[in-house]
């Protein structure tokens, strides 16, 4: 079951300085800043209010979200739907068509994107937060 | 101040076969379905859990979803971020040179968006609903 919108993903240049508008504009607080070297980027997660937001820039050419924004330019990357029962809603969305990618289980969190091909244009990752993560 | 993400609005083709969509995939209901005649465009308002998303097409060509979509492809249009002091944070964002357009005050809401070139690239709307409306 879908609980709630979790994040927006955001695709940025400059992870400094996109921090330091958030936190300036809308009053956001960084939660958390991890680099994921294999995938060449960094990510910072930011709060405000029940809303949150993760910044992703790339860390060298030719990454995920270095090819995203010389397509698309700097902006939303994806929406991440939180939901109570992870390996059901996939097992569903599977049975339902939608194409399924980077599915994942990590220490904190299991999570999968929906293609956006399938999904009206729109990357969603699904995720199940695990106790005591701050996702 | 900024309480939570109101909503993810999303630019589609075809309203119809997107809401039948969201209904199907996401087990999202139908909150409501407006036509805005002066701006050729119509949306649709679907709630899953605590998550809500507009869903936009155009009514005719040259809209500014037809516009968008012609650009960018289906995908998301702007997230929605509800406040609870609209004129405070309105004049904030303008005092710190934020780019505040399409500023409206209707029966259900006070609403207006901050342009991307002044957002990283993120078209967001500000939006505080007037008590009893659906949004």
């Amino acid at each position: 079951m879908i609980k709630k919108i979790n994040h927006v993903g955001i695709a940025v240049k400059d992870l400094d300085s996109s921090i330091e508008f958030f936190e300036k504009t809308y009053g956001a607080s960084l939660v958390w800043r991890t680099k994921y070297e294999d995938q060449k980027i960094e990510s910072a997660f930011l709060a405000v209010g029940e809303a949150r937001f993760e910044l992703t820039a790339s860390l060298e050419p030719h990454s995920v979200i270095d090819k995203y924004i010389e397509t698309k330019g700097e902006g939303i990357h994806h929406i991440s739907l939180e939901v109570t029962d992870f390996d059901e809603v996939i097992k569903d969305f599977k049975a339902k068509g939608l194409r399924v990618i980077a599915e994942a289980d990590t220490e904190d969190f299991k999570a999968a994107f929906i293609h956006p091909q399938s999904n009206f244009g729109v990357l969603t990752e699904i995720i199940q937060p695990k106790i005591g993560s701050n996702m």
